[in-house]
């Protein structure tokens, strides 16, 4: 594997050039996903700046790295934007489940609506700084990457008159993905995400998935519908938000088939899922003294990602207690207040190398949130896992490692100390889950090239190249009803009446002619 | 180039093993085509049979090369079946344009029962082989490599007992891949292969685009209907033609997104169009001399392939007259008899070393018939064409190449002396040819990894992993109108349908009370 990376880093250090490239990030593990692929853009000779407004919660601008950051204000302060972010992590956590389906909605909507504000007042804060733009639009980037959770890097890019790629895990119901990319997703096996099905559904889940598709189209259309006026004013012409997005030359999605059930593709999508997995590096003496004390058992690795730093007592002492009854011994990342039975066996750490510990051959399991990077660096090890998903699409993303045999899955919040027990003790002693897992990460590990070397040829290609046009299909240049063949089959369906009424009326004329003759014989008789 | 080259035939060569593959060949431009992957399977240690009738055209089997020919009786000679092919093409090229649409489609219909027909006598010639069989299998193949242009493939694999790939041009209306790979094609912009359309369609072309796919859809199946039986009968249980073919791990496609026009594919679709091209080699003294003194107007390179050996005296004067009349030198491929009119600037060859000839710098034009692979070549080295298209899938192909501004397309039939000196006048002179062309070789060029290594890739991955069921979406499993979600469509309606039903008996039921009780009121005042 190590031999294999290393020819990979060699491969893609390849025809080293140095163009521009800007980066219009978003936070939390978006951000840490997309660091590798800066690296290595860096590494190969690339001028990498990233577009970031001074309340980031992720971005470290401060800090000297190799890629250079552009700042601008926005009108609120990063501790009002992590108070944001707080309140909405804890209503997903611990309110939402125990609303009712309309309050969840009610409150839902009103942090959408806030977080709507928010980024709106991001955007301007870039595309009404004349003075950055002017800088930006000097400084010729041959291409932008955006992630399009974070909107307006597509604006931005027009503004300046470059490409840009999108690098996007997914929009709910692949509402994006469909009405602005153009992929076809047949809702017969492809699952919506954030539905929890897997491609392979009962009749009734068929008929729920349809619904989520159209809740989700819903959904995002009138959330569209506010950025269409934004984004036609920024441009100066009537646009969508859809229309913009959709101008994307190359789709960035982060997962791959290890992870993602098939389903239908175009060719300017691509699929880079795990490109920020990498060998295990040695661990620090202590830590490996640890995960070596625990003998033949071996460790389980438990982290709820980087988002969620605080449980509430009850239930860190319910998990707490439930890990000191399991003979491995435990590295939990947990930057809380120690939990009162936190047993012997038990460590936690404000911050643990997550990759490298999963590539020990010591670790058991991985107990987790279900968030994409981690589930990845679990697949790139091999590692089986227990999901205690906790928001956004972290259930989903457990759904489909249960479906595909490599985990178990927990409810957070009825969650027991037994439920723990069994969940790590099923894992650790049903080999199959091993088993899946072994086969998920030979899966991602045999692929034509690795994910991360996938990424910087597009975003070079796009580069090289201007555009990825030849990849672009003309579905984007058809209305909805010409793309569904509606105005076809409208046409074809009013030939094929004119075509049966002028049959009726010949036989009718047919019938009375003959009828008027033998009338007349029967006269004439 | 040169260098791109030798890394990647490095590449190639990596990590050799020695497993046995099994190939089932087609004729022609289809053999040639495979070649190149049989020749790197055997340079990276793999031993590689050829399962191939007595009969055959153009498998070598009698000349002692690195793979292994497993030959098996057929009833019917070499000559009877190349009687059929030359009377075939004959229908095709001279006989068809002449015909009314009726009698052309009893002639074709006519040729396509006798292809049948012989069809099934090579699938009986190897699956009744007992003897046969049973040494294949004791052989353990590891993978069966089948291009279905010739049926039964899928069946020796399945009575084998291991995994197959497809290598596919195409089939009609992309009827194969719609219906047995489930690869979808919405007939919108998707144009239907062999309707001579490309992805920019009008509302008429539209309309007939449609029809195009019903017609093909209309043929396959009822086709197809026969062979169900036969394939029902081979496995010894109820299934289809399409079934079976839909079992194929990988479908290898021949073109990529510098032939094609970008449409909808499935993760187990690997397109791998140009695989047979590769840098020029040096020309003989003889043949680089004759090149070298075509001065600055450089060289035309005329060929209709493999198949046509002789043209109509006419054509072929016409032909010759016209070559005779531009400034540039000539060299055609050509085995019939010497043209009168042949001028000076022209030579004859039985054969010509076009990889080369179309890699070598003073080469100015291609006159091609339209073969993918001749096609591929010229885009490989980014030669304009003039496409002379002939049969089959040739009219198809170069209307692709004529709508990437590639190449100008003459009809054969009515092909006049000036029609051809026009048409290399206006490739010559009209940079733009040049260009588009260039832009296709770019595009063919900047891969993430050769198509070759992405053949040889994915043939070897079904070997190590017995498969990739991992790309194989669960569509197959879904009946027809279960893919369609008409089920649901009509479950929802019934739905639609009972909710409207009662709450019109509903606001009935109130009505009535609520007259019942005026009309009492009234009573009673």
């Amino acid at each position: 594997m190590q031999l294999r990376h290393m020819l990979s880093m060699f491969l893609l250090l390849q025809g080293v050039t140095g163009e521009n490239v800007l980066i219009w990030p978003a936070e939390g593990s978006h951000w840490i996903n997309l660091k590798p692929v800066i690296d290595v853009l860096i590494e190969k000779g690339h001028n990498v700046t990233v577009a970031i407004y001074t309340a980031t919660l992720h971005v470290n601008y401060s800090e000297p790295t190799a890629m250079h950051f552009e700042v601008f204000e926005v009108p609120f302060t990063r501790k009002k934007y992590e108070y944001f972010m707080e309140q909405s992590l804890y209503f997903w956590i611990y309110e939402k489940p125990h609303l009712s389906k309309w309050d969840s909605y009610r409150k839902f909507s009103t942090i959408m609506a806030n977080a709507t504000k928010m980024s709106r007042k991001m955007c301007d804060g870039i595309l009404k700084n004349q003075q950055l733009l002017q800088k930006l639009k000097e400084a010729k980037f041959k291409v932008l990457l955006t992630d399009p959770v974070r909107n307006c890097g597509d604006l931005l890019a027009l503004k300046l008159g470059i490409p840009f790629i999108l690098t996007l895990r997914f929009s709910p119901g692949f509402t994006a993905e469909r009405f602005c990319g153009q992929i076809p997703a047949p809702p017969s096996y492809v699952p919506a995400t954030l539905s929890e099905f897997t491609d392979k559904m009962t009749f009734i889940e068929r008929v729920q998935n349809i619904i989520y598709f159209l809740m989700y189209d819903l959904m995002c259309n009138q959330m569209w519908n506010d950025w269409d006026i934004y984004y036609s004013k920024v441009l100066g012409k009537p646009t969508t938000f859809c229309e913009t997005m959709g101008k994307a030359e190359i789709w960035l999605i982060r997962t791959y088939w290890d992870f993602e059930f098939p389903r239908p593709l175009l060719p300017n999508f691509v699929f880079v899922g795990g490109l920020h997995c990498h060998p295990a590096k040695p661990l620090s003496q202590e830590l490996e003294e640890f995960v070596q004390s625990s003998g033949e058992h071996g460790v389980v690795i438990f982290s709820l990602g980087s988002l969620v730093k605080n449980l509430t007592a009850e239930k860190a002492n319910i998990i707490a207690e439930a890990l000191g009854e399991i003979p491995q011994k435990v590295l939990w990342s947990y930057a809380g207040e120690k939990p009162k039975m936190l047993a012997s066996n038990t460590k936690l750490y404000k911050w643990l190398p997550q990759n490298d510990l999963l590539g020990h051959p010591k670790t058991r399991v991985f107990i987790t949130h279900g968030g994409t990077n981690g589930i990845y660096e679990a697949i790139y090890h091999g590692v089986p896992m227990i999901g205690i998903p906790l928001f956004a699409d972290q259930p989903d993303n457990m759904a489909h490692m249960k479906a595909k045999g490599a985990a178990v899955v927990l409810n957070f919040i009825s969650l027991t100390k037994q439920d723990l027990i069994n969940a790590v003790n099923t894992v650790i002693n049903d080999t199959s889950y091993k088993e899946n897992a072994l086969k998920l990460s030979r899966i991602q590990h045999d692929q034509p090239m690795t994910p991360l070397e996938r990424a910087v040829f597009w975003i070079e290609f796009v580069m090289r190249h201007g555009g990825a046009q030849h990849l672009r299909p003309e579905a984007h240049s058809l209305s909805w009803y010409q793309y569904h063949c509606l105005d076809v089959i409208a046409f074809l369906f009013i030939c094929l009446a004119a075509i049966v009424f002028a049959l009726k009326k010949c036989c009718m004329f047919c019938c009375q002619k003959c009828r008027g003759t033998r009338e007349k014989k029967n006269k004439v008789e």
